[in-house]
């Protein structure tokens, strides 16, 4: 915190810019000395709990219930569904002993929570009365990736909230599929966060999902990131688990079920890849810890007391107006605290020198644009309320207008290859056939990550990559 | 939730009696197929959730910054400071493979997390301007407990919070411990929990710690059940990992350091023996998830637009009021319904019947004291605020005026054997000798919990138990 020089621009060298980033704004320590795991230090630790509230308020209203299952999980619970733990089975952590001593059953460190929630949706599902029974937990899981991992975007344990929900119906459950992606499209335009939403191709889903929707955003670099999933199970899951439930004629049936997953760790870094630049975090007012934070500007040596007393009454104002307030009285010189807040994303520094008690105003500096005004004491009220607004309506057009810039139709393979190297997210029409999305991968590095499942978009013609009948149109992007 | 009979009473068996409130009112589900791992169902996670809320704000208000450490600690970690491995080396669940290969270093599912912070604060803390530093987490750890595990009162898997704080002063170190119990004995006190803070023996610390102090509350049973600790650990961390600071003068020392853990799910646990009754729950305000249900009591066959809407509107004004409100509209039949809710403890209830409806007035019956009264329409709001906090005093009343009735001064032998099975906490003079706190535990089950720390209690003439000189007055009680 104590160098003023600005970061790496974040255009040209993402990774660095990023990693540089959550080290000197202490925002992450990766020194933590298991691999892929990291610290959440506090100013990264309020974002991701903020992004957590906005999930849960929604979950609720919606008629969700949060539960706690156990962080652990019966080898065999993971086994009853073939194609989940074939998906699964080469990233578990597994604990083999406790207490000095051989463990009977080995358990693994949830990976996701089906093969738990499920034995006891069995137990608690009875009858029709009992549905829909919508349910979900905000916890930590545990994969062993492989990739080369990078703090929140690829770890070995991170933040993620996953709903279980069952149903009577098949209509119910893709019912819950649109409320997902509606609350997911809310949140993400709340934090201004541009996206995709997308159906996975049919070799691209979730281990043991009959279908798989997922919402990817694009960072700086030019890659896709997936930060939130919808799964449709059907009887995937029900069946192996045997959930049931008698219908009003003395049936029984098996639920049709769905699980959502926010990834909460990914949505936190895509809030500061997206809208960072090269002074720092840019943060919406909605996950920012100081939302406002007050510096005065004394002269040296001079006496200050009127400077503190309006800053002290200002806090006292905009504490009472409802704004996460921090006066930065502390004995660094105005520079060092103005790089510090604009480093932390801060959406509004208001300074207050002996101008400012002069003339009755303040100087507020926006960090979105970067640019300073003057307010008169009587208007500040008014013009945070202006500003907070006008920042978030500034930063989502932002991304949205840099995210829109990156799509790009194409129709032919040549094209696909030429600006394959360049990040973009490129639309076109596709045959659907699994081996020309493998081709498209190995020639181009390129994934097909699906179609839009916001709006219809007609397929007509070829195949942009091989030419054979096209069956839909297809995004596809280099993947995180 | 169908069977119309009353719980076991508390009073005459405690353990049948909790385990089937869990169980009937849906709180936890102990058949997890993991020993001494529970689900936590919606509404007993909605007082977890609660109690956390409670205790978070507490930290934050009082300097605290949230962080969150990772669930592993390397086993290295862990043996770095003797006496702490030692103490829980018995406990710790170690995870030895993932992705089907041996990891290089086993990893320890955190029993807590000196050995995983103390690693990062020798990394964050570097001058006395980074003192005093105070953290927190809010977590679940693992113990590997070998005594008979009971949901939330002894688990493998458990909820709580611990802070981690370290100072330049020995004089900073104590006076966090002071305001560790300000907040514990006001939390406890707006949860109406009875307790006795104490100072434990010298053979009964945290495993590391210089001193320990700890809460103590009683369950119906007469097991004193420890809810929440504070560790003064002075170097005892700071030494091994080597945190050192650069004092004003330039000198390299170790901060003081302390720690602190709320146990959240014990405290849940408290809430519920203490209050509960045999018709189940009985919920402060505060961490009830429906603080007032409203029963619709129609006529059978009769039309009942005019309750539907008295309902609605009542239930509309409430939640404007700030209260948590639901209305009943299910098909249970009222008295299903009345049964229901008082299991799970909402602490008021309203009956809307043409009674009601006619006369311009609803019936409430609050939970406490399971009373119904007759308030008019415009009277409602204030009558619902006065009965929250008459709720809360008499609640807080009502468990203190037991454990005060718990409380037992002895001043021989005899009369500790004759009592010691009658689930009291004596209070006696103690020789402070380890051996004689031995001998009381082998011959009276009773274990010394330690002294006051909230008053000065002057020992006086001899230990009630061996005779020797006492140096203090303790309190002693079967343990959970």
């Amino acid at each position: 915190m104590s160098s003023k020089k600005r970061l790496i621009s974040k255009e040209s060298d993402f990774g660095t810019w990023y990693d540089d980033l959550l080290s000197s704004a202490a925002l992450a320590d990766n020194r933590y000395n298991v691999k892929g795991f990291i610290v959440i230090r506090p100013d990264l630790f309020f974002i991701i709990n903020s992004v957590y509230g906005m999930f849960e308020k929604e979950l609720v209203d919606s008629g969700h219930d949060q539960v706690l299952f156990p962080t652990v999980i019966p080898m065999s619970n993971l086994r009853r569904e073939a194609e989940h733990v074939k998906g699964f089975e080469d990233q578990v952590f597994i604990v083999e002993s406790a207490g000095g001593e051989k463990l009977e059953e080995p358990l693994a460190l949830r990976p996701t929570s089906e093969t738990a929630v499920y034995p006891m949706l069995s137990l608690w599902i009875r009858s029709h009365r009992d549905l829909p029974m919508r349910l979900f937990q905000s916890v930590t899981v545990f994969r062993h990736e492989t990739k080369a991992t990078r703090p929140l975007l690829r770890a070995r344990e991170f933040s993620w909230i996953e709903t279980h929900d069952a149903f009577a119906t098949d209509k119910e459950a893709k019912d819950q599929v649109q409320e997902d992606a509606r609350i997911s499209s809310k949140i993400f335009d709340e934090l201004g966060i541009p996206f995709l939403p997308l159906q996975r191709e049919p070799d691209d889903r979730f281990p043991g999902a009959e279908e798989t929707f997922a919402y990817d955003t694009l960072l700086p670099d030019g890659h896709a990131l997936q930060i939130a999933t919808t799964h449709l199970l059907g009887h995937r899951f029900s069946k192996p688990f045997d959930v049931g439930f008698l219908d009003e004629k003395g049936n029984r049936l098996h639920p049709y079920t769905t699980c959502f997953g926010p990834g909460i760790s990914r949505i936190a870094a895509s809030i500061i890849a997206t809208h960072g630049d090269d002074y720092g975090m840019v943060l919406p007012f909605n996950v920012s810890r100081r939302q406002i934070v007050i510096v005065p500007i004394p002269k040296k040596g001079e006496e200050e007391v009127s400077i503190r007393e309006k800053c002290q009454a200002l806090e006292r104002q905009l504490k009472a107006n409802g704004y996460r307030v921090f006066t930065d009285s502390s004995e660094d010189r105005p520079g060092g605290k103005f790089y510090k807040w604009e480093q932390l994303g801060s959406p509004l520094r208001i300074e207050i020198g002996h101008r400012e008690v002069e003339q009755n105003a303040v100087t507020i500096f926006r960090r979105d644009l970067r640019e300073r005004e003057t307010v008169g004491d009587q208007d500040i009220s008014k013009r945070i309320s202006e500003l907070s607004k006008e920042i978030q309506k500034t930063t989502r057009e932002k991304a949205w207008s840099w995210f829109k810039s990156k799509l790009k139709d194409v129709s032919v393979r040549a094209d696909i290859l030429k600006i394959a190297k360049k990040g973009y997210i490129i639309r076109m029409q596709y045959c659907g056939q699994e081996e020309c999305g493998n081709d498209i991968k190995k020639d181009s590095g390129l994934e097909v990550r699906g179609k839009r499942i916001d709006i219809e978009e007609e397929p007509s013609g070829k195949c942009a990559w091989c030419g054979a009948p096209s069956v839909r149109i297809v995004y596809a992007a280099k993947s995180y």
